[in-house]
């Protein structure tokens, strides 16, 4: 065995984040700037991807790119700010299928991972490529290379997820959730390390929809069994707050799959391998008895000082070795 | 044989027209203007076509159809007017190859034809709809369904026709052109029909460059004896007056290729096919002997007006049944 070269730096402790879109890279965020990026990785659910036009879309990949490199358009809560949308104007003029809005300067995203998939590139390689090309420190990686697709049962049948989230704006009620390849699919490459690494301080599952966000990374063969074998912490915040989502479907969904839609109902979903869920105040009565450790938090992150004080509150509640800096 | 149904119209005379990317697409228009369009089928040099960032360009096509449609930018001369570049800027940044430049209107036609193309359609039928969507009466044919590709020799090597004509700004001296796949290539369909047909009442060459636009086309088995086997009257209009070509590397490749730039020896070049040659009045005198009937016009296109009177000048030199209308 060679010798570490002398200015090869020991390892430190890292962050393993597993998110969604919208509501988890909100947290990712405020992670990012309260640590050292480098010491971040980011587990991302690919289950929302699809092609259209012929393009490969990821939402939450993108989503998460775009909040961590300051690109986002937070008003609009999805795609990047200073957009423009002449693309989509000349593809609905020439009659073009164009129910899924895409920004001119977001499409050179799509072209470009589409460019790079039909080379022969895996969607982890170029989510690597994109996030050093948009000058990210931390790790981005998707949940695996292999296609896995999400979809739910309405009452006329499947649904494409995109298709039920965007074009039926979450509308059908649903009666069941499926992840079609995820039973073949493999986790990408540094999904597994990342979380049973020794040096993992700290795994966290950001507020994002259990179903739809968190359970497609699940779903892929080893990641639940490498959490449940993880001997770092690990924390998931209340997608739910008093009987409601921040964002999204999360509820609704909850009730149609007959669940209580109540933050209780998260923390019994990821019992298993959960240490500690943080719960808004007004949410900690009603969990009785606790599944796992439970602490009340200000999990509403309304601005972008609440993304930091509640990614300090995570890695304060874990007691980790991970040092919190000032934002730069 | 069936009887023809009652309401079917008797077949009109055609005219068909050879054209490149801009110059022949000026009197295109004008000839759009001045006859019923549905009696117009226009063939379209595809060795410029290239694959750019996954995405197939088909420059010429697109040049003609959007002058056909108004949607052109007269004052760049080339894409579409009202463009935005939020793609390439966003591009750029990401560190893409950005050298060719799409605007973000534009892309709507490339991912349209590129998605289509994959799924398994042909040029013809990808233009065909382009153009029906465009709401273009004319018909708009590729010359070749299959890949031919334009290159030309510099004294580093083959240059493909983009690396030259785009990146390189017909800088090279060039000494070799060839059209790679055209030996293997078929004429779109409709493309020999409208030539041979006995309803075809002219073919206009375009004042398109005719080594680099109008010779892929010739280049296509069976286009050019199908020229000289119409019983129309072929005409072409120089792209050449008083030693200059009104845009392009027309006269500077004449040179490099050994050949007189003068209009003359473009007459020459098409003479096994042509019956009249339309020169600018000042390159009458050096057509001596001519290698076919000749005669001086106008042909210099500076505006509409231009172009109307040009297209109503070939028309009126050929004597053809053709009805001239008012422009709409």
């Amino acid at each position: 065995m060679a010798a570490a070269s002398p200015n090869q730096q020991a390892p430190t402790p890292h962050v393993v984040a597993l998110t969604g879109g919208v509501g988890g890279a909100k947290l990712a965020l405020g992670l990012s700037r309260i640590m050292p990026p480098e010491d971040l990785r980011f587990i991302v659910n690919t289950g929302d991807d699809f092609e259209y036009l012929g393009l490969n879309i990821c939402p939450d990949l993108d989503t998460l790119l775009y909040t961590l490199s300051g690109l986002s358009d937070e008003s609009r809560g999805w795609g990047r700010r200073d957009e423009t949308w002449n693309f989509m104007s000349a593809l609905a003029a020439l009659g073009g299928d164009a129910w899924f809005q895409l920004g001119d300067a977001d499409l050179a995203v799509h072209v470009q991972r589409s460019h790079r998939l039909r080379l022969g590139q895996s969607k982890s390689e170029i989510t690597a490529w994109l996030a050093q090309q948009l000058g990210l420190r931390c790790q981005v990686l998707p949940m695996s290379d292999q296609p896995v697709r999400t979809r739910l049962r309405g009452s006329d049948g499947w649904l494409d997820f995109q298709d039920y989230f965007v074009r039926q704006r979450c509308e059908p009620v649903i009666d069941a959730i499926e992840y079609v390849g995820a039973d073949i699919a493999q986790p990408a490459p540094g999904v597994i390390d990342s979380i049973t690494s020794k040096h993992c301080a700290l795994i966290l599952l950001c507020p994002s929809n259990p179903w739809l966000s968190i359970d497609p990374i699940l779903a892929v063969p080893g990641i639940r069994a490498a959490l449940r074998a993880s001997t770092a912490p690990v924390v998931a915040v209340s997608p739910v707050i008093n009987g409601k989502a921040v964002k999204g479907p999360t509820v609704k969904l909850m009730r149609e799959l007959g669940l209580r839609p109540v933050a209780g109902t998260v923390a019994t979903h990821y019992a298993d391998f959960l240490d500690l869920f943080l719960v808004d105040p007004a949410d900690v009565d009603e969990l009785s008895p606790p599944p796992c450790r439970i602490e009340p938090a200000q999990i509403l992150m309304r601005d972008l000082a609440d993304r930091e004080r509640l990614a300090r509150t995570v890695l304060s509640a874990c007691g980790t070795a991970i040092t919190q800096t000032e934002p730069g």
